[in-house]
């Protein structure tokens, strides 16, 4: 079947999902944060297919999310997160966050995340505003920048449904 | 083929993405958040076909992401988003906030998600620490509770390769 292209979309969400919202690309990453670099690692860590990982990671090479090493003498390259790739870092905890919650383990948590310096875990993730204030869902509003003078076509949904309210 | 089911994996990220990570699932939350309420509104916005739509629609009201209203008197519900569905917002924004960084829109912003009280705009989403810093992606790292007291494969990758340097 035919897909829309969400890299066309003005969205940047919707580009964000180009790149890491294909299957098992997250938990590829996931892999990466806690370590794995080789081929070999991701493949036993996730018992993925080959060639689905190997074109997993072709696209986030292409995308510049993971840095290929030059092959070491084994034959085999290495996969790095670039500082790129490491920004997608509050999507995999915000994930997690809410997995924590929502789909939680009956014998109690998976993993915490913590400070490395003072062991004291990270606060969940949330929206803050500049104050430092954590915000709920419904105290933020999304404005319209120069990339979208013509109007966001959600937003106009917004304002129809808050209308009739 | 036969895909791993990712709501077996004891993994908190894999848990959420059982639920978010089918394509065109985040695009459908992120217009619910701008006000999207029926079928004809999702539909119209994202351009998706039917089938799929009532799909990722029926999973959504049967994780309680969603909750769907009674039939209105022109025989069409409205699904809104519950307070689960609402804590869905960090992931959302963390998505957003990469890629207004890494795939943006050469005209400059897109959207800019504000305060509604002040109109400022909320903070870039990150790992915060307890005590209110922002950590970079080498200052956390994971430690196992209760529900991984067997260590976590991936962990146990992430100091074979610490090890190895």
């Amino acid at each position: 079947m035919k897909y829309k292209k969400f890299d066309e979309m003005n969205c940047s969400l919707a580009q964000t999902l180009d790149i890491v919202g294909e299957r098992w690309t997250l938990l590829v990453l996931r892999d990466a944060f806690f370590g794995a670099r080789k081929f070999s690692q991701f493949q036993a860590n996730l018992g993925i297919a080959r060639n689905i990982l190997t074109a997993r990671l072709a696209r986030l090479v292409d995308e510049g999310i993971f840095e290929k090493t030059a092959l070491n003498q084994g034959g085999h390259a290495d996969y790095r997160l670039t500082n790129k790739g490491l920004a997608l870092q509050p999507i995999l905890l915000s994930m997690t966050h809410w997995g924590d919650e929502f789909k939680a383990n009956p014998q109690g948590i998976r993993l915490t995340f913590v400070e490395r310096e003072t062991g004291l875990p990270i606060r969940p993730m949330s929206v803050i505003s500049q104050e430092g204030r954590t915000l709920l869902p419904r105290e933020i509003k999304a404005v319209s920048g120069p990339a979208r003078s013509d109007r966001h076509k959600e937003i106009k949904t917004s304002e129809k449904v808050r209308n009739k309210k």
